[in-house]
């Protein structure tokens, strides 16, 4: 998304922390970053150079310092983990929520996170390990498993005393989820109605009964879409047999929404998205994700090659022909790019289906006219009013309004196809699109300057 | 982000939906869709033609007919109002939370939402007004006025009378806000905890008084922030004074990174985003959003041409130089945009800040050098096998080297100085990207050519 402006009094925060750096007043610092809330703890640590990150660190309480450690970048969290003697990492893990240090130790080197493990209590070791066997991206990965459930054969008596006993650390208490004697989830009460309803009735009789959840190995994009669709406040994860594990609330469906915005606009860019953030990437897996397309490119710049060989007469003749190939390329690519970002989009959103091509087809090939002519009428001018001969300069604007119109056309048939044969479109977006329209505008342009400048000789 | 898959339940509905359209068994269609979500129901009018959704949704009941209205896209939405009678509509809009019926408002030309406020019920009428008057992307736009509020000065018996007679249309009930006689907002009590404590205790005495809230014209992308940094449920809303007005919850700030997400699409790939929805957007809007650029991209051109003009003696000698202008040009721009892309997605998710420009810039600078040597290598070779001369060959490979490095430095440096510059990154994405590197890459190859060309002459 576009730069999420910081709050003011986040800006503030963040000036006056550089002021005291500036002053290596780390005391100051400390007590003016008690007064923060963890996530902000950790936007300021990220901006700290690693010494400094590791000494403010260390000098936070124990429960800070965990919510903290979940919240910073990895290359910060690992720097973090490595200045730190393990004892005290792996009591930091202990007080976190179980996914969360799930998440935590797999940002780390795998060596690291078992030595790390070892170190933690038995019971929150084996629950952490559970986590981690689950793939990454899936469901089980996600959710917390301390909830509060119900038995659905309760009064609302006891569901109320149950209520009151509950261990402070389960995060979410709004919705209680009900399940019967084989731990099968069967329903879902809202606080409120266990509230509001007469102490001797029973569980099952003030439940929603229809629930919808996630198997445990659904992929993080079903669980996003399912939240988001349904507005959900938490979602619930279930086994094959539909035992109750655990919920995934609405913040982390924001966490997979902003990851999945992240790979998809890097493959916007022409890369394969990197596993972690940019700077706790090494330099040679960014080199294996993006060379990739380079390369490819390369070998399907053969196709322009060859379209300019077939009229290297032509250009030996007419040199000022090759002046406008930029400019060409530039106008085929940009105008199939704007078409196919937005197509890309409103399909992803689902505004668009298949079965709307030839409307939408129709749409873009009017909007490519009206560009292309436009496009077409200053290109004229600008070939003229440049010394350019008036048969160049015709072709030129002949070329630009066609090649609008054509490159509109393919910025909406490749994606449509695309989602059609279920392959993702932002995968051919940006690269493979100028790449394409490169070649076809090149012949297009070439084969309307044999014909008018022939009229004009 | 990347085609939310729908779940399996769901394509087999939208597939027995599709088999009884095709049957025209609008009986049994209806009775399916009754067994639906309002979300899932929406979707499925969405892909019906005009006519058939004004058929299925003239056939759903009240209550659920106003959710999905609320579902649907802008241009059904539009569909279906024009089809029903007034009445009608403005029977379902008062069934709508308030926020909701602005929204639905919001997306009809303006006569027409006048006409539909003027039917509704004075006090929902004026309400809704309130609403629309707040500034489009707004968060009294977007809030909810419908939450249980409690006074601080209550008992804990006094807040638990209240909530047995709160409204049912109140959405929230999770978490109660807490106003004093001013109708400040003070406080926030989840509603756990007013279920746990002694009956006589004082509201004030077990409330967060600590409570993050914004302000009613603060901008959408503020509230997405905050709660996204913080993970809140909910945000509340307060007016100039501090009074409590309303809040703002999880589902609406995902629709705020949807709806975001979609205009950096757009504007990645060199248009002005849209203010509605694709095929609701009349085509001379969307070419007005996109001839900008193009043009620009033409004058901008005027560099490259004018590159090309310094160097038409060489282009006259060797007529084969042109043959790779396309490569070159493709290449310096892909390479140009993958940086650029991954730079601006960790600007936007805070990976990267200005004060790293330096190690990302020497990052960026050995990531070229690799990709640099590795396409010169592939240019080498490809030129080579083509039959061009060795000194073109060798002219192409070394433009290719330094073309990558310098267009992974331009890619590094416009993002970062544009954010510092408070300009949002992504309107320099792409396009403008890409007419720079041109020509830059351009005058590159030409001088490389004539010095590479010269020693074998």
């Amino acid at each position: 998304m576009a730069m999420m402006p910081a709050t003011p009094a986040l800006q503030e925060v963040r000036q006056q922390v550089a002021d005291l750096l500036e002053a290596r007043n780390l005391d100051a610092l400390l007590k003016l970053l008690k007064t923060q809330h963890p996530a902000d703890i950790a936007d300021v640590i990220d901006l700290l150079e690693k010494d400094q990150r590791v000494a403010i660190f260390s000098m936070l309480q124990n429960d800070i310092a965990a919510e903290v450690l979940d919240e910073t970048r990895t290359e910060v969290t690992r720097n973090l983990v490595e200045a730190i003697p393990d004892e005290q990492i792996a009591d930091l893990l202990e007080s976190m929520p179980m996914d969360d240090a799930a998440e935590v130790l797999s940002e780390l080197e795998a060596d690291r996170a078992e030595d790390l493990i070892g170190l933690m209590e038995p019971s929150e070791a084996a629950e952490v390990e559970r986590l981690l066997a689950f793939p990454e991206d899936s469901a089980g990965r996600l959710m917390t498993t301390k909830v509060v459930r119900i038995g659905a054969s309760w009064t609302i008596q006891q569901a109320l005393e149950r209520l009151r006993t509950v261990d402070p650390e389960v995060e979410t208490r709004a919705y209680l989820y009900v399940v019967n004697g084989n731990r099968q989830l069967v329903g879902i009460v809202p606080v409120w109605n266990i509230l509001t309803s007469a102490p001797n009735k029973l569980v099952s009789e003030v439940m929603d009964p229809e629930v919808t959840s996630v198997r445990v190995d659904a992929d993080q994009e079903e669980v996003a879409h399912l939240v988001s669709q349904y507005d959900f406040f938490a979602i619930p994860v279930v086994d094959e047999l539909n035992r109750f594990l655990g919920i995934i609330t609405h913040d982390d469906v924001i966490d997979i929404l902003q990851e999945e915005f992240t790979e998809d606009v890097q493959r916007f860019g022409g890369a394969a998205p990197l596993e972690f953030s940019y700077l706790s990437s090494p330099i040679i897996e960014i080199v294996r994700k993006r060379v990739g397309w380079l390369i490819l490119l390369i070998l399907t710049a053969t196709l322009t090659g060859t379209v300019m060989r077939l009229f290297e007469s032509d250009l030996e003749k007419t040199v000022a022909l090759s002046f406008f190939i930029p400019l060409l390329i530039g106008t085929g690519g940009n105008a199939g790019s704007q078409v196919t970002a937005t197509m890309i989009r409103a399909l992803a959103v689902g505004e668009v289906h298949f079965k709307d091509l030839w409307l939408v087809i129709g749409r873009e090939l009017v909007t490519g006219l009206l560009l292309g002519l436009a496009m077409g009428a200053v290109g004229l001018v600008r070939a003229v009013t440049w010394g350019t001969s008036f048969a160049v300069g015709l072709t030129v604007a002949a070329s630009l309004c066609t090649l609008v119109v054509w490159a509109n056309l393919m910025g909406v048939v490749l994606p449509l196809f695309a989602s059609r044969l279920r392959i993702d479109p932002t995968v051919i977006s940006g690269p493979v699109m100028s790449t394409l329209v490169d070649a076809t505008g090149l012949l297009i342009y070439f084969s309307l300057a044999r014909v008018i400048i022939g009229l004009f000789v």
